[in-house]
């Protein structure tokens, strides 16, 4: 090749591109896109953070809290220890309190879905007769809600925990701290996507009365289950967790197996409660493995000086998250609506935007950062083939603190899933963390249509970091 | 570059290479062996069944007798149907009979641990009382045995079935052959792997008395159990259906929970039962997915010049295989002993040569060449990383006539497995089918101590191949 050619490295705006070919100039175009995408605010608010909060060595004080945080998310052991009433073990727990997901929200701001979950569950209750009823205690006050997220909760779409309803009680081993979820319903019409028909309200009774004392029974007997190690295993079984819980379903029946038939054949509908468990119900472990995701990221809240998220939660409304540094505060903004594939007969026009409290499994790197040990779970939510599967995993190492090398994914070579959401990465970098969801039908008592891949709202990873370093960096420059 | 300069591409002979390195000459090597290693008698065979076997239009009449077995293959519908003792079902099961994994094989020339199930299955009838007098029977030609494979039955490593064992009895719906295998008894010190004391005789009375009437029970109940979609479910859950049956295990598992539960619950102990099937044995199923490829293979028997294996079996001596076009003659030479990982306290030299009749999985393309699907049990079996356990499945691509799309690999992006053996293709390119499997310890009573990867000799494919050109191929070129 000849030496005195124009040889070109071309990044940043594709609009030269054109010029670059039109004259036969050969090139290499990067794919590098500025910091923040060029938001000069966000640049400032990044830069003050990296320089101002330094020790006395210059050495990054966020880089030592993000470091901690991604120990103890490495280091935490949820082992479920009892199935009880919601009033038995969540703090203040009243006959009329009902915890619903994401952040908080007035009754009358809520979606269709999340109305038809707490019309049902009041009714359930025996609290109300009709909708009607209830729809009336709910605008005069007479119940109380909130997140559950603030009582150490979790629940999947509506995230519906009621007074009797019954609660995994799972326990992060190694901080003492203890995390609570409702039972997984099984799919279709079920509360947490907001149906609310008798056959709902059957089932949820069903669950309280006769499954839930007795794998209460079972778990007793065998003095706790450890859930890491089924996530592990499960993990080498093409389950990432979120949409597919196929094998961790049959993983936690397989550990639970004998002291569960042992309580079982006591009980006349035992071979109902063993068959729902085993068969009837992939996505059993869904509310187990959030539960154990929340009693992870619980000790790793109030960190100072760290940028890692420890919750990513939507209530239908809004999408929030909390991130360790900045405590319990909400950043919100407006959720998105789901890429998904509907069920036969639905479509996006029903759809229901965002919800639940289930995206804290990707919080500590399962679900849609584990896609890439699922190839099975891509098709399901309409996300491609392998490679794009392998490709949203690697892409979530951009902007997570580090790879968990106890959840390996032997589909990518036994590479830890990558774990820690950081703030500052996801602004610097422009790649939003990737979500594997369900869909509700936007209208109260229908429940779930469709599954899908959904991000949160970069407006609130942003304002997340502008509060960061208003908080850490002193004056940011710029109008901020 | 300049023009004038000496470029190579080498084929062949590697020493040549050193030549073209010493004078700095350029040299691309193609990864290329000539036919058959360049056995110019297995050449002429290979080419006289091209040219000889072919239709009034000059297409090939192997090609065509192939893609017939394969389509047999595909259409195969496996379904267990009921667990009954061995006599009730396998023809002319005497008191005295016992089966064996392999090409028939003389007593006085069967390998220790073969020897040590011989032994403990006349103790576990009742025929003898201690191993001495055992021995004595077999010597004195008491006992009534051959192989497995002539009876449509099928057995893992010793393979023993007697008269009062229960066995899987698994039907081919397209074809309505019919064919058994015994319940898998778990890891380590078992039957199978030559192990023969108390502990293994109680447990197959267990399996006999208890766990194998409730099953059938369970299995009757439900009509059938379709153990096809078992097999596909599975191998997108990691398993390969060989040296891992965790997924299959449970899946199994899941299809009879309820039905199973309702018929455990009234026996004293259903919970063992219940346990030793959800949790005790993650090699369940293995017992299972053999059946079924015996009883997919069957009906692919003695097709008219069809070069695709219908068996791969082996004695602990002598490792057979049989080719559709063939009938039932075993092509035979030494086994070679497997490339393994062994259990603390074991190494090579307490192995046992390959043995069982499990190498049936590999003939419909399940096991060791599905192993792209299972990236775990590539290291189980120290075959590397994911990268070589997906070059196995595709070089396994090379060695057979298609991919079934019915068992699909979401690892490698869907892909089908590759099925149907062509003794004509292993000789062609050199490429032996890859088997994963249990190593046994060499002497009686001992039992698993390692697993590994293995492949048939090559001589006996030669062998076949030639044995095939001189049945359909006339007079073949050469000394054969």
């Amino acid at each position: 090749m000849s030496e005195d050619k124009l040889r070109v490295v071309a990044v940043g705006v594709e609009a030269f591109d054109q010029a670059l070919r039109d004259t036969d100039t050969p090139f290499v175009r990067l794919d590098w896109k500025p910091p923040a995408a060029g938001d000069t605010d966000l640049v400032g608010a990044l830069f003050n953070i990296d320089t101002a909060c330094v020790d006395e060595n210059g050495l990054s004080l966020v880089d030592k809290a993000n470091k901690e945080v991604f120990d103890r998310i490495l280091r935490g052991q949820p082992t479920l220890r009892r199935i009880l009433p919601a009033h038995r073990c969540i703090e203040g727990m009243t006959r009329n309190t009902i915890l619903h997901s994401g952040p908080p929200i007035k009754w009358e701001d809520m979606c269709g879905p999340m109305r038809g979950a707490f019309l049902g569950a009041i009714r359930y209750e025996g609290l109300a007769e009709t909708d009607e009823e209830a729809a009336e205690m709910m605008s005069a006050g007479k119940i109380a809600y909130g997140p559950n997220h603030a009582r150490s909760a979790i629940g999947p779409m509506t995230g519906m925990i009621s007074y009797s309803m019954p609660v995994f009680v799972v326990e992060n081993e190694t901080f003492g701290n203890k995390a609570y979820c409702t039972i997984n319903e099984g799919i279709g019409k079920v509360m947490r996507f907001g149906a609310n028909g008798p056959e709902v309200i059957e089932r949820l009774r069903w669950l309280e009365k006769s499954l839930a004392p007795a794998l209460d029974e079972a778990v007793q007997a065998m003095g706790g289950v450890n859930l890491k190690n089924i996530i592990a295993q499960s993990l080498a079984m093409g389950d990432e967790m979120h949409q597919r819980n196929v094998a961790a379903s049959l993983n936690f029946y397989k550990a639970v197996a004998g002291p569960l038939h042992d309580a079982l054949r006591k009980r006349e509908d035992g071979t109902r409660a063993a068959a729902f468990i085993a068969s009837g119900n992939e996505q059993f472990f869904l509310n187990l493995a959030m539960a154990s995701a929340k009693s992870i990221l619980d000790p790793c809240r109030d960190v100072p000086y760290s940028t890692v998220i420890t919750a990513m939660s939507r209530n239908g409304v809004n999408f929030g998250i909390n991130v360790s540094g900045l405590g319990q505060r909400w950043f919100e903004a407006p959720c998105l609506k789901p890429e998904a594939l509907y069920f036969p007969g639905f479509s996006e026009k029903d759809a229901n935007p965002d919800m639940g409290d289930s995206a804290i499994v990707e919080c500590i790197g399962i679900g849609g950062f584990a896609m890439g040990s699922a190839p099975a779970v891509v098709r399901f939510v309409g996300a491609g083939g392998l490679a794009d599967a392998q490709r949203y995993t690697n892409s979530m190492g951009e902007i997570t603190i580090g790879r968990n090398p106890a959840l390996a994914m032997p589909n990518m070579d036994f590479a830890g899933v990558p774990t820690g959401i950081d703030i500052r990465k996801v602004v610097a970098t422009g790649v939003l963390p990737v979500i594997n969801t369900g869909v509700a039908h936007k209208e109260p008592g229908i429940g779930q249509v469709g599954a899908g891949i959904v991000n949160p709202p970069m407006a609130i990873m942003e304002e997340a970091v502008r509060a960061f370093a208003r908080k850490y960096a002193g004056q940011c420059r710029g109008n901020i």
